[in-house]
């Protein structure tokens, strides 16, 4: 998200290389992802780097995902709840294996995410780090994520099941579902008077994050959607 | 160990600095440690950077430390056995519970530790990557393993005790006492003509590969010596 320093992402770039990343997608970078520093810190991920897709809003890069953790490390998070990175990796690792789109959100080098991005993620990930100084550099967050995943993705591979047994729901709402469905819910809750201008931003936040620990599917969403529709439909059907 | 990248160099003092780590100690830097990238990497590590202490040889540096692990990227290590991170971590964190002088050594960007320098230490510890491209950048796999660390220690501090049950010995030699027993030993050795100039070095690695993966303990290596001195003086006691 926005990255500013071109060695940072020079550096993700070869993380995924490293780690067997595919894709790097950058949010409204800001720096030149071509930058020397970029190709000199990225060394083999060169590729990585150079096939690096832009995007203009989190939401756009993601909306293809059915699985998205963020890594958090500002203190104020809201109301998300936060995992450990050993306590994400187990649930990440078997979306992937069963061929969920995955996507990890790290946040700009110097404000991390804002609620509302973090928001776009059903998990947050929090990293451990010492007291007095607990701001990692970008680059090491995501060493230090995509490090856990791999260890996961060998434990799991050599015990043939994940370490954690809660079923991972069947099919998984992407962020795009979710997002068009919350966009309706609220505009069909401003219309009805129930949120007002000012307060929709706010208490839609409080739906999203419900929603996003639920780990909604796909088919929850269509249903939700079919409920705002018809809320819709009755709420104009009587008006002069 | 012998530092070629300033941006590695700043990188490091900085996750030192996030993970309430004292000391940095520099090999044989390749790069100047005041260089202005390092300066810019520290950030909030300025501090730790400039107190960097800098040593002419591994043994030196870490000459004062009792428990010495060293990451270890290469495929080729010889006969000493590896360790993942989360191997590693419950026995070096418990180390540095029971006050022992703890040292963490990382080798080159380009060509990592010598067989002879991973004999320095007691464990090796291997991180978890993918298999096309699995060299990690310096100044990441730092980040892996004081994670790694970090994670354990607060862990240990919420149960009490550590996650794995094996005790530590009681008084870990130092690495400059064993390293001067294993000169004495082999001056011996050589002396007595088991060792010929040409074989010494490989057998007396494989003599310290034993005696590090059993942890030996400041005692032993004082019995040893004491073993070396007799044997010394029974050798020579009927020479012409």
């Amino acid at each position: 998200m926005e990255p500013a320093g071109p060695l940072n992402v020079g550096s993700v770039a070869r993380l995924c290389a490293n780690y067997d990343i595919k894709e790097l997608r950058l949010v409204s970078p800001r720096c030149d992802p071509s930058d020397s520093e970029a190709v000199r810190m990225a060394v083999h991920g060169d590729a990585v780097l150079s096939d690096a897709t832009i995007f203009p809003s989190l939401l756009e890069a993601v909306a293809d995902c059915q699985l998205i953790a963020a890594s958090c490390g500002r203190i104020d998070h809201g109301d998300m709840p936060l995992q450990s990175p050993e306590e994400l990796a187990p649930w990440v690792q078997r979306g992937r294996t069963q061929g969920l789109r995955t996507a990890l959100v790290f946040g700009r080098e110097d404000r991390g995410l804002s609620n509302e991005e973090l928001l776009v993620s059903q998990r947050i990930v929090q990293l451990h780090t010492g007291d007095l100084y607990p701001s990692l550099n970008l680059s090491h967050a995501v060493a230090v994520v995509l490090h856990e995943l791999e260890r996961e993705r060998r434990l799991q591979a050599k015990s043939g099941s994940p370490s954690q047994s809660a079923p991972l729901s069947e099919i998984q709402a992407s962020a795009t579902e979710l997002d068009d469905c919350l966009r309706d819910a609220e505009a069909l809750l401003l219309e009805v008077g129930f949120l007002l201008e000012h307060t929709a931003r706010a208490r839609m936040a409080k739906v999203k994050g419900l929603v996003q620990r639920a780990l909604i599917r796909s088919e929850e969403v269509a249903l939700f959607r079919g409920m705002v529709r018809q809320l819709r439909w009755a709420a104009r059907r009587n008006r002069p």
